[in-house]
């Protein structure tokens, strides 16, 4: 599960602003840098095995995309800064994972940080990874963990030239990036939903330790969620007002449409949250209901037999005269009257609706 | 009931923006598209068998409602879009039946979404269907998921030329057409009203495992209402604003008849929501007080026989020298005794009003 | 008690807007309808037997208050609406008395819905009432549904031209309208108020299932409260704020002072509800400290006798060799062992506090 | 404590606006009235025995600062309003000891409603007084329900001419009462801090039947110190923000200095709240704890007891053949079983940690 | 743990505004003051021994960063004050170290009040030191309670000339020191958050009362961290919008990093605050199934040994007529039937999962 609770923060405190420090797991071995460059005719991709590879893009007019995977590589991280003139506090960013989705306007490029989410269906855990988008008029570097799939469709369509992607700039490139991680939601929130129901399924059928114990890591799931999701609301709505001249006017209604999505995830995040806040009330009367049904029950049997034990009680007296002893029939009257009055009791207790 | 938990998403991940994928169940076959041309002196009105049938409409001078049932007809859907000149991403969020309520404004027309609302009185259960409207200056089209019910007055106020809706122009229609949604709503809420009323009523006086059930099913129904109409309050102001040349003024004050009726809606959602939140605690006290009843009797039952067997027990003894058993009458005597513990201790638990 | 719940809703469904339909209780069975005009100098009260005779005061210049009481009587609502030239949704508003206070301003008359409030002493329960104002620049009309005391001062101080009334004009009359039924809200809340603080009172010392009972009902009626009151002081705030060229600005600080008193009001109806809140957990803590205590006692007495009843078993025991049956004083050694065993567990447990 | 609930609010209804009447309690007996005029060289100090006394002030060129002690006189209030030339509904204000603090800026002065608090420590509760303010150009009148030690030091700064107070003007006094007021509160939130931390500990280590008492009267307190306190801080703000030509720019820092206390107080009241909302569930879990303690023990209790009896009644059955019975040590051998059962259950419930 | 209730507040109320009261505890014996002046090319360190060593710094063209660590030295702090000609409530802000976050723009100085919190892990608890900022054009002065070692990693970079220090402004080493104090805030977060989880864990598995204990702890903390970061992000907003002249452009960006960090903490903060609101019902339920499992074994217990000491019981009866207690296996066979009873009824309840 990502984590909540802040890690190795104390390594970078005290260090200038703008040094670079990867913070975060290290999540794949050698970073792998990868190039698409095209326009509406042609298309080159490669992949790069050093950084200075992508440097003469940089000043083709063509749509160049570099994707870098892997951001604890700190020397690539920089040159590429340095060549593409980014401030110094992007750079620390990129390396640091443990941002909150945000968008910053540098006026001829925009810098965006994003959570792109997967679901560990074995271990039923929700897993995050920070996507870093810096786009100016003709390019588009992104920055990933570690190699993911998440952007494979988009690929394959600005190969085959399906859609508007080839016929569009790089702000179309950033938006269809933007796009992919957020269509991704839906499916994390799919999958998660799914969860939530079959635990709140068995919660009311059958509540054990456990499902107290998924509730819990649902919660945090939940916060998570919410503060990879609220900021995007935000990021998306400031890139959509189409303020800055990077951002084409036609690109605008796209942008949009990632707006509403946007707006859906959150409505669906907030409507796990409304059903999880009551699971926690359901499992405890649920639980207290079993342990009542268990109790009411012991306790009618000793009810049922505490009466019968005193009337053995009573004949197990060794009073000189007591004349039932002498009865012949005595014994079978006594055994009689016990069986009686047991089964009034349970008779009683039924109509009571107590057992 | 209506999903909260989003379901086929995977469907659509990775497709380029506008592929139109239908996302929901499909209600009904085939599609069903009906037309209605008028103005304040003629009328035409036919069932369109293919959707080229629709196209003449388009230039004509008076009013066209076109309304289509069934939506997972993508092939009329796109060929509508293109006569129309409809913006792929409206096709697109025509046909994906999971969009919360919201308007566009495309400047010829307007795109309206709303969430149109059932509630199944047997199974207890409300439905939800989605309706999209787009509006110019001449035409509406309407797209619902099946053939329904809800705007047959209207049809019938056309048809006989009763009210204004004949003498004024196609964003009266729209308003027409989403003020019987939101009429309906009022309906839904009243029976919706009705059945937690009474589930209330049974709670106070016969909780039971099923009534908890209640009380979550109706949560969620709440979570899902105020999903559909909150923004729908949103959604209505801002047709009502008026910054759209497409809506007269004497319009105007309809839709703000609407926007107080959205206004009331959302007041009572919240008020049922309201009286729902206090609903599982008076479950659980209900059911925990008539616990403690049960476990107060069979304690106190408990309670007198203890002594009584102790008293037995006693007499029990097997001591050679125990004056009392050699009464005469020291069995009648012990009977008597304990008699007189045990009523003694009625009376104390009475008065202590225990019992 | 008002209803949180909507009813009738259906009756309305796929009319025609501005139809008018009556949605409420009938409250009293005539309509009654009486006209007071005034200026300065000149006063003349009457009771119209038909609607027409308030008619002619339309064009005089002095001021008319026209009341009528009973909005159920359709005919005469319309006739008034026509000649006074009113919009139908105004009628249908006013005949529907599940409105929520509101205020709507047509450049020539201002509209407003209010609720006004009663106590029921005896049944202890909340009851509303719609009232409705139309004002122009001189006359006020007001709907009631059914003939109410509250305004009965302001008429009094009318007729004897007391205060500035008689001085001002239509604007100064709406606002004694207003302020009649917002100074009635103190005289609920007081009233609400020492009942909230009985009931806590009575619950601290003496919870009941009754008590439940009326938490719930208070719980309710605190929701129609606020429902009735939140959207009055947008309401007073926008008379206030004077954009309106029918409201006189020295009318203007005695809105303001109408204003204070509405945020007065939703100040305390939220203090309630803040007193509410805490209710119940009081109450389920009450019944559980009294269910605990009882429990208690039950259970020490139960354990004082079990070992004694243990000892007793002892010497029931048939074995041949037991020395202490023997002894002579062996029955009474055993009587006194029991009583020191008994009274120590007695001592034992007041010692813990237990007892 | 401060009443949340409204009094005496029936008295007023019915009545004109701005038309005297004294709500709340009469605190002193006779009204006191006392006056201090001054500038930077002169001061005169006198304790007028008629309002008239006061009016030749009015039109001196030197600060008069006019201390009213005791609303209820209402002749000489409005004798003070007629001179003052004061708008009615300002003294209605002022004898209404119900208000919300306020502000109402009329131009040529400025009206301050404020609530003074006392902290009660005999009785463990929370005192309030209404203080109002009317400050001109040249003059500061007071109005307090009896007679105070708040603003004695500042009438001794005045006296002795320290600090800024006898070289500024009536806007530079104004602001001094309301920081005196505002200062006391800090030694309310003070006292009230020290007894909450109090019960809080007692809470934790000896729960009773009063700490849940004192907690609710906590709440309530909460309750009121909200109520005077919010208000309080759109009061100075609006103050501060210098749109009153009767406040001069250098009382501007002044007041944005109690506007940074206001803030403070509010925090730590939210502080108060947030500690309090805690405590009704530490204290029913304290309580619970505490329950289950004794419950548990005397379970265990009748657990080692219970198969204890059962051997016992087992060798008190009367069957012709039980080898046991014959034996020499049979009896011995049974103590002895006994024994070893019984502390062998001990031991295992030690183990298990239920002992 | 820093205070929630104020303390101490007693002694300043009363005093004319501007007085210099120390509130707060003396953290330190003597005050100490550093100097630094530095430009891009030449560096003077010193400590002064007295207070009026730092003035003739005032004029010099060089940055002059002066840093007073122990704000109860009254006079230190009035000469510097007189010195720099700061305002009097500014001076009474810098020695009552209870003031909330705040800022405040002089023109021609900057004053900034920061909560800097330290962690102590050997108690477990929070500490607060609160941190004054004043910087002019030329000079920053800082206020700290006692002597920390915070900043010490800045001062050696501008020991070093490192980072951009050396070659900006005063505003960007006021920057540099709010961004210490910040980035120590993710440090303090991360010790937190690893408490908070462990004590988590430890809450599912073994609640014991001092967990109790540390959620209340906890619960303050987070509290108190709340009212230190929340306003700290309207703070450094504020000095981000770059609406003094005091602050060049450039730092502008560096400013918004913090701005960035300051939400981030605020985000992990109320993330903390989430998961502590769920951790009582956790530990409730967790000792609440501890509790009902004991209950239930024990419950169990005597549910089984019940009818087995009826059934011995009832062959203690002495009737004459028993044909059972004649027969030669009589005895055997009854022990083999309470065997049989007994095992069946732990079957029984295994089955039932109960045991």
């Amino acid at each position: 599960m990502p984590r909540l609770v802040m890690k190795r923060a104390q390594r970078k405190v005290g260090l200038a602003p703008g040094t670079l420090v990867h913070v975060g797991e290290k999540k794949i071995e050698k970073a792998r840098i990868r190039i698409i460059d095209y326009n509406e005719t042609q298309l080159e991709e490669k992949e790069a095995k050093t950084v200075e590879e992508c440097f003469p893009f940089k000043d083709k007019p063509t749509i160049t995309w570099i994707n870098i995977d892997g951001v604890h590589d700190l020397e690539a991280v920089e040159k590429i800064g340095k060549h593409f003139d980014l401030h110094p506090l992007i750079l620390e960013d990129i390396v640091n994972t443990q941002q909150r989705p945000k968008l910053e306007d540098f006026g001829n490029y925009i810098f965006v940080v994003l959570k792109m989410l997967y679901y560990d269906e074995e271990k039923n855990e929700l897993e995050a990874e920070q996507v870093s988008l810096i786009f100016g008029s003709n390019f588009v570097i992104s920055f990933q963990e570690r190699v993911g799939h998440i952007f494979e469709p988009l690929r394959e369509r600005i190969r085959k030239g399906k859609g508007r992607v080839r016929k569009s700039g790089a702000d179309y490139l950033a938006y269809a990036l933007i796009d992919s991680i957020v269509d991704n939601y839906f499916v994390i929130l799919e999958q998660l939903g799914e969860v939530i129901e079959d635990t709140e399924q068995e919660l009311a059928t059958n509540p054990a330790q456990e499902t107290l114990q998924s509730i819990r890591v649902f919660k945090k799931e939940i916060i998570f969620l919410r503060k990879s999701v609220w900021p995007l609301r935000e990021l998306v709505n400031s890139l959509e007002r189409g303020e800055s001249s990077l951002i084409n006017e036609s690109t605008g209604i796209y942008l949009r449409d990632v707006f509403d999505h946007t707006i859906q995830i959150i409505d669906t995040v907030e409507s796990y949250r409304d059903m999880l806040s009551g699971m926690l009330d359901v499992y405890l009367s649920s639980i207290s209901n079993k342990m009542n049904e268990v109790m009411k029950v012991l306790t009618i049997f000793a009810a049922i037999f505490i009466p019968l034990t005193f009337i053995a009680g009573l004949y197990g007296m060794n009073f000189k005269f007591m004349p039932e002893l002498e009865w012949y029939w005595g014994y079978f009257a006594a055994l009689g009257f016990m069986a009686f009055v047991g089964i009034s009791l349970v008779i009683y207790f039924r109509r009571k609706k107590w057992l």
